[in-house]
């Protein structure tokens, strides 16, 4: 099972090296000598690498853009979402205990340390598909069955299936599993990519139980910052804590409140939320708007004008109603206490459905907090109890796992646990 | 079932159009008060449009770029290719006949001039979805079925399924189908919502039979005009017949080969590959070079040192065997019979796949030719009977499509197959 490893001596080093991709005509303009003496170095006697064909360039590729890989906290959480995501769930196999985890977790940090920066995975079989990193983050998570592997009393209480809730409709296919890889960059081919390279690097440990595959917008398509939009075409994110401020670094990083091997870490909750569009579609727009309390053109709240414009929720209409429902989406995920806040970064999820009817589309819900059931758990309880847009989503998926800290060079993801 | 269409009327104009979201800053410079114009130009009393949040713009958002819908050839065919695809099969129903084709076309063609443009669909129900139209083309195809029903006589020799070859694994779900829609575009969401509007468009006349999603680089990915790679590692469509050209002219576009109908059309042939990657990762770096007669590093033969060099058939190693070996892709699917060549234009899938083994990745192929039996089907016959690359791909999937000519404002796609 570990026959490709086993090959990787062989795996001639490529001319077309990132370095080469990125320098671009650059590199061209050195000549064939200096590409012949890069080929000699890699220590290959083939012909000379061939200068990158001339091509219309209107603007510079961006496919080069990396995001550090190591660091006190994980890529992937405070990263601006790149367009593409795969969130990949694995069961270990039986026999994987702690030393075998350790192994796995090695093997994966040294992999995804490569190829967040656009160099070839040790055992890479397509490695020319490594080479356009295109911000590709790769964060790993952990569900309670690896933590109980390595460190049986080291889980946080909330490392657990969420309580029942009454819109629940979830099914094993999309929930739970024992270590999460949460793969995104802006590029469809690098995402392919690395989670085909990772998911090989697991085989011999476990099995894939689940893939959920996302989207937003491209990048480049809209301005940056831009708040997404959904499938049921709402602007989706506006009120959520933003990456840098003293706010974020409470909410999102544990700071003390969890086991100490988390400390630097956080929680990730996803949920794979169906929406019924079709349904939807036969709501007016003003319905619409009323049951998230937001407009549809603009996010901005039905008493406001502007997307960031604070909502007014005294604000009532000249019969005595108020503006924003009481049963509004935006009303009941909101709280005065600032302990109960999350920071959500979802992507859109569309399947093919064959048939004359119906669709297989939503989101996958993906928010990060430092403390489950402290910060999540009441918000989704409020929801499930009254929310309007309950009428038209229903989560059919749920999983929960631990996001250990960030390593430093030469360290792995998950170090922090083995010490536990 | 036409009740989303019934709705249209009453749907509001959004203040936050294509042409607000385009001017971006431009329109924030010209303050509220031009804003509230448009919005009364729109013949609605609410509160004026918010300026676009003031956001970092690394670069111009190339979201608004568009293709032009109307023309003497369709859209897609020459665009060069996007990097998003949804290929969507309908079967018609039992009662549609002539008339009901010719309103589901002229509804279809309505939709795809508007959603091409950036402007919503006619009954659109997330008209916001609809205002990044990122280079969104979508390309008619009429399979044996729609033909029939219009003009039964009129359909071309070559329009029926594809001449069984050894390597088939064709699976019916993968296959045929009255009516085609290519969706191609540079953004995922717009893609997912384009999909959408005309699926539901198609509802009330048939089903869908299959949806094959397809993906390249993201949009800046590279430098523009750098060919793609598909899930193999390979450079792939370095020697394609380019739009612009006489040799695209007389290969693509149909100039009286076939019924008058299709003048200025041609044929559509999309094969689903699938690619056993693990067993291609079991071949070495040389062996995989051989079975292509071409670099994994730069795509150049391997007779040469740049991908567009001239392959040398005839060299041969210092032991007098071809570089190029006999059995090698490029030398089978070469041919000096200039009849016989087609212009590529394919995608990469990659479905999720659950289990410690395997993947079901592969390649969408599409090719566009102005004759299916003259040009496409002596390539395929000749990599049937020997082809090294067959040993990693089986065709899972085939089906054949007329493209009817582009038509003028006020017309429709498909409308010369009425006169036929
Ligand atoms: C498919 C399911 C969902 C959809 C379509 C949806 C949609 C939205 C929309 C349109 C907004 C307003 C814009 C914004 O501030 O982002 C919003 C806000 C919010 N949503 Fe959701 N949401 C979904 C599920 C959830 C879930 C599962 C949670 C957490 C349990 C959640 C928590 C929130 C919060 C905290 C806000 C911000 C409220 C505020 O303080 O203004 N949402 N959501
Ligand atoms: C998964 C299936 C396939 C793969 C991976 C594949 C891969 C390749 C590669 C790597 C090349 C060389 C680079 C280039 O010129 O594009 C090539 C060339 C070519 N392929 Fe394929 N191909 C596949 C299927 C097909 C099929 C089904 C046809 C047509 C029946 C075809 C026709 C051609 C042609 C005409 C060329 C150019 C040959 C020349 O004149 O140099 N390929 N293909």
């Amino acid at each position: 099972m570990d026959g490709d490893r086993q090959g990787s001596a062989e795996r001639p080093r490529t001319p077309f090296s990132r370095r080469h991709l990125l320098l671009g005509g650059a590199a061209a303009g050195l000549g064939a000598s200096a590409l012949v003496g890069a080929d000699l170095l890699a220590g290959r006697g083939e012909p000379p690498a061939p200068a990158p064909s001339p091509a219309p360039a209107p603007e510079e590729p961006d496919g080069g853009e990396t995001v550090p890989f190591h660091g006190p906290h994980q890529a992937g959480v405070e990263t601006p979402p790149q367009a593409h995501a795969n969130f990949v769930a694995f069961d270990l196999a039986a026999d994987v205990d702690r030393e075998r985890t350790r192994r796995l977790l090695t093997l994966l940090t040294d992999d995804v340390a490569k190829l967040s920066q656009g160099d070839a995975a040790l055992a890479d079989s397509e490695p020319e598909l490594a080479y356009v990193p295109a911000r590709l983050t790769v964060t790993f998570g952990f569900g309670p069955g690896l933590v109980e592997r390595v460190a049986p009393d080291a889980a946080p209480s909330w490392l657990r299936p969420l309580p029942e809730f009454a819109v629940d409709r979830l099914r094993d296919e999309w929930s739970d599993g024992d270590l999460l890889l949460q793969v995104c960059a802006d590029d469809p081919l690098t995402v392919a990519h690395a989670t085909r390279m990772l998911t090989k690097d697991v085989r011999a440990f476990g099995a894939v139980r689940w893939v959920q595959a996302g989207f937003r917008r491209a990048r480049g398509s809209e301005a940056a910052g831009t708040t997404m939009r959904n499938l049921m075409g709402q602007v989706d994110g506006t009120v959520n804590t933003a990456p840098g401020t003293d706010d974020f670094e409470r909410i999102v990083w544990d700071g003390g409140g969890n086991p100490d091997w988390l400390r630097g870490g956080t929680s990730l909750v996803i949920r794979r939320i169906a929406m019924d569009l079709d349904k939807w579609d036969r709501l007016d727009r003003s319905g619409r708007e009323e049951s998230v309390g937001r407009r549809l053109a603009d996010g901005a709240p039905l008493t406001g004008s502007r997307e960031h414009d604070e909502p007014d929720f005294d604000a009532v209409t000249p019969l005595g109603f108020p503006v924003i429902a009481e049963f509004a989406h935006i009303r009941r995920a909101r709280t005065d206490d600032p302990a109960e806040r999350i920071f959500r970064r979802a992507y859109n999820y569309d399947l093919p459905v064959t048939g004359s009817e119906g669709q297989d589309a939503g989101l996958v819900f993906a928010s990060f907090q430092a403390d489950v059931d402290r910060q999540f758990v009441p918000i989704q309880k409020r929801l499930d109890e009254l929310d309007l847009l309950n009428e038209w989503i229903s989560p059919i998926g749920s999983a929960v796992f631990a996001i250990p800290p960030g390593c430093e060079e030469g360290g792995f993801v998950g170090e922090t646990l083995f010490d536990a």
